[in-house]
């Protein structure tokens, strides 16, 4: 199988990453990093930079399309020439991920319309808009489309898919290869239970994300 | 404060950003990925490329030093540079981070004997041969050194270290900022109680790990 990772300007890391290090692990996967450009793309802080090698346009196909979110998300819904890749990708993809807001990507792509999805907690409406039905799981399928919910839910989601791909037992066994048997040292639970400070904090952040993109010092 | 992620051919990826994603949104918090050299450093997979902006030698102090696992670790471990910065480093650091067998770099620099760490379950005993007691927990402090298991750990240590910097309610809003509210699909456990078929595949791929690191086919 070959796996299509999209790196846009403003990427949360994790929601990548998480994915990716279940995902590279099915074995015979092959992956590319790959974006507009080729070179350096920086996440949202600014102080990560993952390399994409390869252009969209010179991947043919893909069977895996994996699509992260971070405030980059913004812009990138409005870049046709990468909504157009993502359209193009899809079509003849097994499975096309999202993760985090990475929806958004998918609704401005014309894809999620009817569809069953999740997404961030913050961006249950913004992904509303796109005529999808939001979840608040933390990973769905509908289709060949499998929906992640915020950052870290890219390793969830990705085990899950690991699954359909390869069944059970594959998935256990790449569960154990990234030793993922997490114990959140303050306690588990559901965004939707955490206390309204909390939220009001995040939800901040996320509201005056794109300026603080926007006054990011890349250093390279 | 200042995080500095020590980056060398061959780490894993979800060592270094499960961590980061969590420290890196400390309030106030600046974050330098280095290396020996400047330029793309290859993840274990050698499809996955992080930019080090800074050269280790460049930074004179820091407040947090990250060290990741991986494969890489066997050479990292034979680099009498890079483990003098090691050394360098964690003099002055207010705390000093590693995941998975990267507790074999802070072995390797003498910064672990007669401490208490965790590692990755496939690399207690050769912890332990740097004379440390190794734990089976998913994190551990032992005065300034915070040691995390394998790869996904990272994000559970981060938290636990978010904790002691800024407390529980810092790590908590951390926590639901990367969404962190963990629901493996086929569920929960530790390394140590999965099935010996599943244990015996990821020994393998370990033990082979240099092997296939001297493989990869490297896009960049």
């Amino acid at each position: 199988m070959h796996m299509t990772v999209v790196l846009f300007d403003g990427y949360t890391a994790l929601d990548i990453v998480g994915g990716y290090e279940v995902l590279a692990n099915i074995p015979g996967m092959e992956v590319d990093f790959a974006a507009i450009d080729k070179g350096l793309v920086a996440a949202d802080t600014g102080r990560l930079g993952i390399a994409a090698f390869r252009r969209l346009e010179d991947i043919a196909a893909t069977d895996l399309l994996f699509i992260p979110g971070g405030p980059g998300v913004y812009a990138a819904i409005s870049d046709p020439a990468l909504l157009g890749h993502v359209r193009r990708l899809h079509q003849h993809a097994s499975w096309t991920v999202s993760i985090c807001n990475g929806a958004q990507i998918l609704g401005a792509a014309g894809l999620i319309e009817g569809k069953q999805v999740t997404t961030n907690w913050f961006a249950r409406d913004l992904v509303r808009a796109y005529g999808a039905t939001v979840l608040d799981t933390r990973f769905h399928r509908d289709g060949n489309i499998v929906t992640g919910a915020g950052v870290s839910a890219s390793i969830d989601t990705a085990l899950f898919l690991a699954g359909l791909i390869g069944g059970e037992a594959l998935s256990r066994t790449i569960q154990l290869g990234i030793e993922y048997y997490p114990a959140p040292p303050f306690g588990n639970g559901s965004p939707d239970l955490q206390p309204e400070r909390a939220k009001r904090i995040i939800a901040g952040l996320e509201k005056t994300a794109p300026q603080r993109l926007a006054a990011r010092n890349i250093p390279f």
